[in-house]
């Protein structure tokens, strides 16, 4: 047993959908969250800056003294982990392995990816089903617009609907569509709706919290103790409509008291 | 004579619009511009952080050796403004100072303000209009959305057009809108279309380059040896869609050969 936390960063509220998975999943468990809100969006910047702002925050994190660390952001994933993998002893999970496994399961060869910029440009997505299953075909998509829509808490108006549309425009005859942010499985239902039920659409975080649970025990590293869900929330820059959107996402109106300010 | 350049900053393409009206209204004058596309959107940060951002890019204009430092952000210039012209000897012009004298001598009192989440809460708009303006009637608006939507090339879209229609609905009853953050002039004419004539819709930029005509003839410092539009940009993290963005608005199809990192 293991009483020690589990660390989790993302660079706004798009990593609390992988939140709410894992402490849905994994039953005991105490969760850190960081959201590097002063850094959003990660999505368009180099991936020499995301480096940079991965290694703070998972230093920050360590010096909370967490057993393992969940990089619950599409970009930093693809364009840090690799490197924070090398630079750290503690186990650093990322959200793409854990999908590509799952799709390779499935036996999914038309493969549809939803991302920001910086993580369709850096092929993290791609590199890694070509490396794992043969004949792959992936149609990426840049969707800038889904994680400031996603912080402004535009999910499932008329308008998420319309850039929703004008996004899977080039998804075509693909048989599973990753959600490449954490930010857009907030974008779910809409996607669902425009998409139809023949698409398989993958909530990374989903598969990331099943993944999670096998870690942890195979390491032999769980947490009995706890019985409740419990997360502390820190944020790099405090920002009222965090605290809006992590409420609802979260079914947690006294949410506010669980977050603090990040300095460093 | 001064042949020194003038320096611009903002944390994005949003600053383009000044820099345009600038380099079309200021003859002769030659502009360093930087885009701290690293640290983009400023728009919901803190105003300690953005202290912070832009003292670091006045540092880095003040070493290009300019004669004048012009803040084309709606955003630090509310935030920031004031403490920067305490801490440096050279001149500091934001966009908000110039806008208010020109609503003051139309004589409009009742004015909307669309802007950035950080420069509405920062109040920057209207306690400087109430300290002019007797009686005025201020409607604040955030938007968000309009900031990254720019930065994505989406100003003319059906998007667009229903964007802008849902920030317009509180704006009833007003004389003028000001487009209180840099990106807005490149929604001016949807903006426009939906808003009706009776509007006077406000681009900060054209207003601020007259203004800076004005100042520089009065001090005595134009610059009159150059005789074509002249400027550079520098940006903090290269962004391709920058370049598209920047190569529309300004008509520059070499502008690539203009833009450099900065390093600071």
């Amino acid at each position: 047993m293991d009483t020690r936390s589990i660390g989790m960063f993302d660079s706004g509220v798009g990593g609390l959908t992988v939140l709410k998975e894992v402490i849905e999943e994994c039953a005991g468990e105490k969760v850190i969250y960081l959201g590097d809100t002063k850094s959003f969006p990660y999505g368009n910047k180099t991936k020499e800056s995301i480096i940079q702002l991965c290694k703070n925050a998972i230093d920050f994190l360590i010096k909370k003294d967490v057993k393992a660390i969940i990089i619950a952001c599409g970009t930093a994933t693809s364009q840090a982990l690799e490197e924070m993998q090398k630079c750290y002893n503690i186990p650093i999970i990322g959200i793409i392995d854990s999908t590509v496994e799952y799709i390779e399961n499935k036996g999914y060869k038309n493969i549809g990816v939803m991302a920001t910029r910086g993580t369709i440009r850096s092929n993290g997505w791609k590199n890694k089903i070509d490396k794992k299953i043969k004949n792959a075909n992936v149609i990426n998509k840049e969707c800038p617009l889904l994680a400031p829509m996603a912080e402004e808490g535009w999910t499932e108006n008329e308008i998420a609907k319309l850039v929703v549309a004008e996004y899977l425009k080039g998804l075509k005859n693909i048989q599973c569509l990753i959600l490449g942010c954490t930010h857009y499985p907030l974008f779910k239902e809409v996607i669902e709706e425009q998409i139809g039920d023949s698409v398989d659409v993958i909530n990374t975080g989903e598969i990331l919290a099943k993944s999670l649970n096998k870690i942890l025990k195979e390491k032999n590293i769980t947490n009995n103790k706890q019985t409740t869900k419990e997360y502390e929330i820190y944020l790099t820059d405090m920002e009222t409509n965090f605290i809006n959107v992590a409420s609802k996402l979260l079914k947690d109106d006294s949410i506010g008291d669980r977050i603090k300010l990040a300095e460093y």
